[in-house]
Parts: C-alpha cells; sequence; structure tokens
C-alpha cells in the first residue's frame, strides 16, 4: 500500500506528450522491445504484451527487472478508483533488478549493479532532501505524477508507436523499465531479487513507519490497525526498535498466527469487544499506547488510533491511503491533551540512503521477509496476483521475470 | 484563553464534600475572613462578597493575591458554556501574590515568598511529570476538576459556613486563596504582580506554545490564526525565536499595530482576500509555513492553519479551546504528505521549572507584557473588566488587590 498520491499530480494536457515516437530522431539501435503488463484502461485485467522500451536519455538508466510485488496501490489505479490514474500505463513500483545500460551524466550507477526502483525519489539537492524533517524529495514530481520521465516523455510504447505510460516513475510490471538515476538504490549483490522487490514499497512503509517517522523507542507500547502486509513490516519494525507491548487490531483472527510470528505481544478483535473499543485500547496499553499506526485507510479506524494514543505525549501515525473525499476528524481536546497526529509515505525513507540497510537488514536476519511472500507468479500470470489480493489470499504476490 | 478542560473532569456527587465546615473540628483560629468575587450562578455577573477561608493543610500554602488577570477561560465557565462548570465558585487562575502561611510538609516555599499560581501543576513525581513529552501533571487532577483541594475538600465557604468551590486550583478572584504547594511557582521579588500575573496563563500559553511545543527553529516562517492576547503572545514568542517570517491572521485590522509591535512581519485579513486562503497563505509563506498556530479555537480556522502548514515538515499547533462538541477534520492526505497536527497546553510549560525563567525574560526586556494590560481595576469592579472582554475593548483586564 504505497501512497500513489505522493508520486502523481492532476492530469494535465497530454497532446504535446503523447504524440508517436519520432524513431528516426531517436536512432533505432535505442530502441529494445521488452515484456510488459500493460494497464490499457481503468477497472480492465492487465494485458501482457510486448512493447517498445526507449533506452535512457541523460540521467536515466536502464534495468532489466528481476522481481516485482503487487501492491494494493496498483489495484487502486487499475481499479479507477485513483482519481490520478492514467492510462494507458505500465504499473508496478515495488521491483528489484540489475542495471543494463545507463544513460549520459549518470555517475552513482553502472551496468551490473542491482538495484531497487524507488517511486519517491532522493536527489540529495532539492529544498526537500536537504530538510531533514522529509523523505518527499521533489525534484521530478510533476514529471512522475503525468507518467512521464523527467524530460516530458514517456519511454514505452505500442508495437505500433502509440506512447504508455510510466507509473509512479517506476512500471516494475515491464521486464525491462527505464528510470532516473535518483529514483534507483543501489542495493547488495547477494540479495534474492524475489523477496527484496518487496522493500521497494511495504517493507520500507512499515518498518520505517515506526523507525524514520515514529521513532519509536525502546520500552514503548504500541497499536497497530490492519495486520495485512503494511501492518506485519509495522509490527517488525516495532520488534526491531524494542518496544515492549505490541497491539494488533483486526477483524480476522486468521492474521493471528502471522502477526504473532513477527512480534505481535497482544491481539484485539474489534468485532469481541463489548462496549468502547478506544476505552478497552487505553486500559490494555495502560493509559493508552504512546504510538499508534493506521495501516487500514479507513478514516474511522484513524480516529480510534488517535484517541487510543496517550494523553500527553502519544503519536498516531497514519500509514494508509483513504478512499478520495474521505476526511478524518476528532475533538480538537484529543490533540490539546497532548495527542500528536501525523502521517507517512514511503515510511519517511530516503530510498537511495535507507533502502541499501533495510536490504542489509534482512540479509544479516534482522528482518523477516520470506514468510509474507505467499505467492510468486510468472508475468504472464500477473492478473492471478490481482486475483489472490481481492480473495485476500496473499499477503504479497510476486512476479518473477 | 487557558485549557480549562485540562484542569477539570466530570461533576461527582457532591454530598460528602459540600457539607457545612465544621469549625469546632478545623480550629477557629485557622479561619480568616477574605474578599472575594463569588461566581454564584451561571450566567450572573460575579458577585463580590466577604467570604471565610481555611488556612493551609498539609502541603498546602495560604496566598494573598496582589493581582489577577480576566481570562476567556474564566468567562467560558462563568457564561454557563462550560461542561464542567461548578457553582458557586472562585472563579480565576492567572494571578499573582505572596506566600502569607504555609501548612505542615511544605518545604519549598515560604513566608513572604512572591509567587504565580499553576493552573497546571507539577509535582516531579507523577508519570507525567517524569515523562519529558509532556507538562500534563496528573498527581491532583481529579480534585482540582471538582474545584477541590487535593484532600477533597474546600477551603472557602460563605460566611454562614456553605462551601464556595475551588477553580483550576487557583481561585485569583479572592484576595487570599490556598492552593497545594505543587502548584505554585516562586518568582523573583521585584517583579511587578500587575504584570507578572498575565504569565501565569496567557503569556506563558502563548509563548510555551513556539518553544516548548512547537519548538521553532531560527529562520522559521509561521502564521498565527487570531491575534487576541494569545496570538500576541505567541508572535513575541515567535520573535524571541528568531522566526524570519511571522505572518498574522485576523478579521479585524484594528489588531495590526498592535501585533506589529510584537513581532509580525505580515498581516491578512481573510475578508480582504479572494479565492482560496489556504492557498494563499502557502504563496505567501512560499510553500507553507514551518509553523501554524491557531489561537481563535474555530475548528474551521484550525483546518486551515493545518492546511497551510509546508508539505513535508509542517506543523500546525491548537492553542485555542473549541466549543464543547466541535470538531477538527481535515484529509488524511495533508498527514500523509508530512504535516502534523499538534495541540498545547499552558504552553508545554512545567510551571515551577518555566514561569520563574518567563518573568526573568520579563524583567531582563526579552518580552513584553505591559502593553497587553489594557486596563485595571479594583476586585469591586471586577464585572467591568469581563464586559470589556465582551466589547473586545481589552487584551487583557487586570485586578489589583
Ligand atoms: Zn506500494
Ligand atoms: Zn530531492
Ligand atoms: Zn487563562
Ligand atoms: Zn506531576
Amino acid at each position: 500500500m504505497g501512497p500513489a498520491d505522493m508520486s502523481k499530480s492532476k492530469a494535465i494536457d497530454f497532446t504535446v506528450t503523447m504524440r508517436k515516437f519520432d524513431h528516426n530522431t531517436l536512432g533505432k539501435d535505442h530502441i529494445m522491445r521488452t515484456r510488459a503488463a500493460v494497464a490499457v484502461q481503468a477497472g480492465k485485467p492487465l494485458e501482457v504484451m510486448d512493447v517498445n522500451l526507449d533506452g535512457p536519455r541523460d540521467g536515466e538508466v536502464l534495468v532489466e527487472m528481476k522481481a516485482t510485488g503487487i501492491c494494493h496501490t496498483d489495484e487502486f489505479t487499475l481499479s479507477g478508483a485513483d482519481p490520478e490514474g492514467l492510462f494507458p500505463a505500465i504499473l508496478g513500483h515495488e521491483g528489484a533488478g540489475v542495471v543494463v545500460d545507463v544513460g549520459p551524466g549518470v555517475t552513482s550507477l553502472k551496468k551490473g549493479d542491482h538495484v531497487i526502483p524507488l517511486y519517491t525519489p532522493e536527489c540529495r539537492e532539492c529544498e526537500y532532501c536537504l530538510n531533514p524533517k522529509t523523505n518527499l524529495c521533489q525534484s521530478i514530481r510533476s514529471t512522475q505524477g503525468q507518467g512521464l520521465m523527467p524530460d516530458g516523455t514517456s519511454r514505452f510504447s505500442t508495437l505500433d508507436g502509440d506512447p504508455i505510460l510510466h507509473y509512479m516513475g517506476c512500471s516494475t510490471f515491464a521486464n525491462h523499465s527505464v528510470m532516473p538515476e535518483i529514483a534507483l538504490a543501489k542495493v547488495r549483490d547477494d540479495a534474492p531479487f524475489d523477496k527484496i522487490c518487496y522493500i521497494g514499497c511495504g517493507v520500507t512503509t512499515g518498518i520505517g513507519a515506526v523507525i524514520n517517522t515514529a521513532k519509536v523507542e525502546i520500552g514503548s507500547r504500541a497499536i497497530v490497525f490492519g495486520l495485512g502486509g503494511i501492518g506485519l513490516n509495522v509490527i517488525q519494525g516495532l520488534r526491531l526498535a524494542g518496544a515492549d507491548q505490541i497491539v494488533g487490531v483486526d477483524l480476522n483472527p486468521s492474521k493471528v498466527e502471522m502477526a504473532t510470528r513477527f512480534g505481535m505481544t497482544d491481539f484485539v478483535n474489534p468485532s469481541e469487544i463489548d462496549g468502547d473499543l478506544v476505552a478497552y485500547l487505553v486500559a490494555l496499553t495502560k493509559g493508552g499506547a504512546d504510538y499508534t499506526f493506521d495501516a487500514t485507510g479507513n478514516v474511522g479506524v484513524m480516529r480510534t488510533a488517535l484517541e487510543a494514543a496517550h494523553k500527553g505525549w502519544g503519536e498516531s501515525i497514519i500509514i494508509g491511503v483513504a478512499p478520495a473525499g474521505a476526511e478524518i476528524s476528532t475533538r480538537p481536546f484529543q490533540l490539546v491533551t497532548g495527542r500528536s497526529w501525523r502521517g507517512t509515505a514511503f515510511g519517511g525513507a530516503r530510498g537511495r540512503t535507507d533502502v541499501p540497510k533495510i536490504v542489509d537488514w534482512y540479509m544479516d536476519g534482522k528482518i523477516e521477509i520470506d514468510p509474507m511472500i505467499t505467492h510468486t507468479m510468472g508475468l504472464e500470470d500477473i492478473n492471478k496476483g490481482f486475483d489472490l489480493m481481492h480473495a485476500g489470499e496473499s499477503i504479497r504476490s510476486v512476479v518473477v521475470y
């Protein structure tokens, strides 16, 4: 569940950029053919097909994707619920792969490097990158939100030459993709692609919410609302941070076993609580949790999460992306008595700096990923991954190229 | 505008505590007579009368009040709008005075000490006092909320022996009052009572919101909504903290002169803005303010304040107390993109520790108070102070005993 709205902006006039490629200008040797799952239209299954991919331009990198997770944000856009969704596009933003070629001016990556694409880039030069309080690099935001590379064009096209848009600057549902250098984290060579691809979104979002955004201290009490993939990663982030009590809240008791494995110490099923859930959680955490995390995207749950935070110092972190137009609300008294309400995007992580460290944590056994990758499939079967998500049968499906 | 709801809790059964005083048990020598403005009933003017005051018991201190401000919170309770208001009571919570007597066990204060009463005490022993993230000492909260001293009784009574309740643990609208030792800040002897009384609420609330709660850094941009007494103190707190841009927002242009004197660099009258106020403020602050402060108590303004905070790192602090039942709301996207929503009570100050420092700042000329004390009067005329507040003619009225 990546914050899709983070990486996109309002649709603009595409008449200039959506023209057919002029292959003569670009030079035919820059064009390659690759296999991709194309989101042709909202609400329709992806169509797996060959597409053309233009080579990397200034500051860009050609990556051979080795694996990609299928995230709720891809589903959000594909479904048509995303008001900023654009089509046709190649979705996918949770990948891992190998550098095949670099464009002019690329200095930090070379052919053969293992990389994880970053839907939140890290240019290290913009006002945001230079402010230690945020990770929301804005250097390529407007073109990324339009499904384009920073120069305002797409590298993807149909075999007929019709442009296909990028997605969140990544488009990992293609066997090869082009990305800006600043949107790629270089990672160690010995890490398995089919696991570390998950660090490109879900793992970093959950663990980073704990470590970068909340900065949870050893001995804290915490409550995690929603025990899907993000919630599980919040839980293991809390365990890593040394939290004493990690309460998981979910309506589905089948989540208990996995959440316990990742560090949950108490499970609460709201449907089994008589009376007020906030009061129950406050009592369970001896006065309220030091930190609460919403990983549901439900604005009613977000309110519960805030109000279950401890008077005086409790912080509530919103991770889940709410439906368009939904609003959170509470009495200001909740804040005046010392609670704070915050949010996190990509776990507050600066991708080029932090993602390689999280890969190390995985390789060192500090965090687990393998049990969360419940299904793998080839690209041809990618729509099965979406079906498994809809059925609630997967934590994470991964496409292996 | 002190957070009244901070210091009070739901009404309880008073049948035990509201009995007539047994003067024989207490010893007649402990009873003194003093002059007080009594809130006899909601919605009625205060009645100035002689009352009985029992002497200080264990851990308590008898204070001769020298001056007291009249705050919006007193008005909130007197009007009947405060759902937790109790009557009859002696209101007032913004005082300054001299210690006349101390009860058994009092160690930190002695006769002759100058003191400022604290509606948020500082016991230095409770879970809250021991947590550096909060100032909301809870050690005497439940009795204080019931209008009683920590032993569950009142020291005030009518000349007929009918109990009169305390208010916010202070009751500064009496020439003499009894308070717990932990609810008194010892301050220097050379500071004028009729000015430093304002530090007991408004000054500390406004300056503390900047310094303790927001921890504003040098060079910050800030927006202050509401240019009443609290707003002016936020502004001078921002100046003290070295803010580069201090935008004041108010519908009343007559506030400009005073706000400018206290450090405001830009004034915005929302009624003169065409189009969206948030967009205007974001442009004025080059992308949004690093910190915004609501000193209006209006939940719609609180939303504007949040949304005018800078993407990525802006913090919005709620100071104003909203009407009962009012709720704040926004799209969670505002938080997920890096804004945080917080509140402050008594400016996040630990009174016994911080109030003496603020008195020093005043005496050293680092902050100004004198221009905000627009009216002074004797206790007999205290209702005129409320009239001036209603008419919007005063910033602060101070009763001098
Ligand atoms: Zn995602
Ligand atoms: Zn940047
Ligand atoms: Zn006040
Ligand atoms: Zn305390």
